[in-house]
């Protein structure tokens, strides 16, 4: 069956995925007179570099995501489609989905990148993720349930049903341990009088030297004080060897007995089935050229976490690092480039321009690095928190996320603890 | 199992359920010298009067639920617990829980009402409910997931596919009707362009002589002219006879081809097993004394909808409406009932004072029937938004609603339009 969009004498270009890249190509292609086909399983775009904060119950799901819909509703030439991309048939230009096929003229790929296990099928069965905004709830729910658990538990069962590991110590793996002990620290005695939070352990497990390992070695060096000082315990060059649900071990053999595992240690592509073998490399990436063409696939694209483009930068030789930045960026070029297509003119390669990179520890404490610079504490705090609400799609959420935010500084204090199960489990 | 809770010389006051009475109780409890559990199987508070809009993406789950802990963050002789009651044991004074027994001193029982599908299990099976937050939040998925399958299936069923029946014209099912009707009429046609909307109907069935049956008739006339001019097909007098999730029919035999029906026509008492047969009445209502205490059971008392106190006052000669004034007001006498109790002075028969109903159908569209005067339109509307924000739990969640309709009622056009599923999926 075919995807029933009308077909005129405009190009049609194909979007899968709507994700910082997707999104950004989406936006100015509806600016030409080309026809536009966003594909995505969810129905919105969802602002990555906060889920640790809905994962925490600091913010609600809905601040931080987007409807597509919502945002094209004045574009005549954009089409959106709810479904699954089983499949590419790149010699007769078509995608196999799951609500049927669709021709395209111009292909992007943009899906991202999801959780990677390494082939380590126990861990993927305990630890939870945090690639998605379902899993981010599902995480809130989870640390929410161990609190209310562990009530009723055995007394020599109580810590490890307190403590949480989290694997991987990039920006969301410190987020989420400095976030953590706070409210452990502000909040938690409070609600829970009848526990005792000393027995409550928040381990960090980094399998580099150090955290932020993509940072400089100051960065590194001054995430990690500000977390020992909140009470997180960072350990690094170690590894999660196993996993069972109650018994974690590392790869120096120490056993850490928590009931919740985070896993935030690595990702690979969202491939899809039908682009040329030569264009896979290890990570589950799609190979492209500088204009994020596919090696061996014509009129098709790939752009964002889950494009591979060997840079001439040497800082880039094996790729550009996986980030919202690098996403937009291409995405910005390559619709520059199908403009200068248009009129006939020269492509121009990509280039990527690091703008800096940051994280957030806690209140007040904050790692930045702007090209030149870098600086700690209240002032990159404030930084992280400014460069984030600009990026937030839509006025209201923006309103929304800082007034949470507002509120949680002064109150420490957000009523959004809920538990809320279950809505999609009924099968109709 | 015991759930350990400490056991001290202060009485113990064991509540069932954290809805309107159950919680009314609670917080005037803890300012006694008496030990206080309550026992959820939420670890929240629900705003049930704007389920609807959440069903509606007009609010966010979150802005209508307040976590229990959080409410009583202050008061040590207060303890929750999450879990399920599985029964009573009334002759030694023990609750059966999902975590384990608990004695009690005195015992409320204030669980609400749920679905009543009177025994239709097909009806059950294939209709949406709207009892509960989850499932308000799976009815904002299912009307939104409706649309973007309804672009893929053939032309024949796509007015089945957008059609939405609601079966009860009380306040949740005119409330319901009226959003959505809204809903159609100022926001679908602009995200979905590739739908015809004139193929949408919005039919309310109401097996009694007219709406909103508990009002006057004036009111319910006012609200059946509102619903009808907004496009939305009232059906009095009509009963569901079946419906297999596509084909409902009708008692007059009349069939609508609909893929959603919305179940708003019936509710029955949350019993709980253990509670002596002489007190059970039909509609799993359990009955009481003026003094909310349970027939035939020794410190028990039954608090709101499932309390079925029969009155002096002929109104309500067969028992008070299941509303939240009427759990409200009763869980107020019963504390003071327990603090005369306490001081070995005479306890006082609850008396029912009605202080209006309201119902709301759409911007600028209310009813409100207060005592000795009735009052439709704008300013109705605005006294209905009023009286509904007082209501709300937390300084935060009573400013974000307001907010979201304040937005809401420039633009017609918020960002909650998201499908969340699958929060619950996970076996672990």
């Amino acid at each position: 069956m075919d995807i029933d969009i009308v077909k005129n004498e405009k190009k049609r270009f194909v979007i899968i995925g709507g994700g910082f890249g997707g999104l950004e190509i989406a936006r100015k292609l509806v600016k030409l007179n080309v026809q536009v086909v966003l594909i995505d399983r969810n129905n919105y775009h969802q602002f990555q570099p906060l889920f640790y904060q809905v994962a925490t119950a600091g913010l609600e799901a809905s601040s931080i995501v987007f409807p597509f819909r919502r945002n094209f509703q004045r574009a005549k030439n954009f089409h959106f489609r709810l479904a699954e991309v089983k499949s590419i048939n790149a010699e007769d230009k078509i995608i196999q989905t799951s609500i049927g096929e669709l021709s395209y003229d111009t292909l992007i790929i943009s899906t991202g990148a999801t959780n990677n296990f390494f082939g380590n099928d126990e861990i993927e069965k305990h630890a939870f993720a945090m690639k998605s905004i379902d899993e981010s709830l599902r995480i809130r729910n989870r640390v929410l349930e161990q609190f209310e658990v562990a009530l009723s538990v055995p007394a020599a069962e109580k810590s490890e049903q307190l403590t949480i590991a989290i694997a991987g110590a990039g920006p969301t793996g410190v987020e989420l341990a400095g976030t953590l002990a706070e409210m452990k620290r502000y909040i938690l005695p409070k609600e829970y009088p009848e526990l005792d939070f000393d027995q409550m352990r928040i381990v960090l497990i980094e399998g580099a030297p150090r955290v932020l390992n993509a940072m400089k070695e100051k960065s590194s060096w001054k995430a990690k004080k500000y977390l020992e000082k909140m009470g997180v315990d960072v350990l690094v060059k170690t590894r999660v060897n196993s996993y069972d649900g109650t018994e974690l071990v590392l790869s120096d053999e120490t056993i850490i007995r928590t009931k919740t595992l985070i896993w935030a240690a690595g990702i690979k592509g969202n491939y899809i089935n039908g682009i040329p073998e030569e264009a896979k490399v290890p990570g589950n990436r799609i190979s492209v050229d500088h204009f994020n063409q596919i090696d061996g696939m014509k009129d098709a694209y790939a752009i964002g976490d889950v494009a591979n483009m060997i840079s001439d930068d040497r800082a880039f030789a094996k790729g550009h690092p996986q980030l919202a930045q690098v996403a937009i960026q291409q995405g910005n070029r390559f619709v520059k480039n199908m403009k200068a297509q248009l009129k006939g003119k020269e492509m121009v390669p990509f280039k990527y321009k690091n703008l800096g990179t940051m994280a957030t520890v806690g209140r007040n404490k904050a790692v930045v690095e702007l090209p030149g610079m870098k600086f700690y504490g209240f002032f990159a705090w404030m930084v992280w928190m400014v460069v984030h609400l600009r990026s937030i799609l839509g006025v209201r959420n923006k309103f929304i996320v800082f007034l949470n935010w507002v509120w949680n500084y002064f109150t420490y204090n957000l009523s959004l603890r809920v538990i809320i199960k279950g809505v999609g489990n009924r099968e109709k």
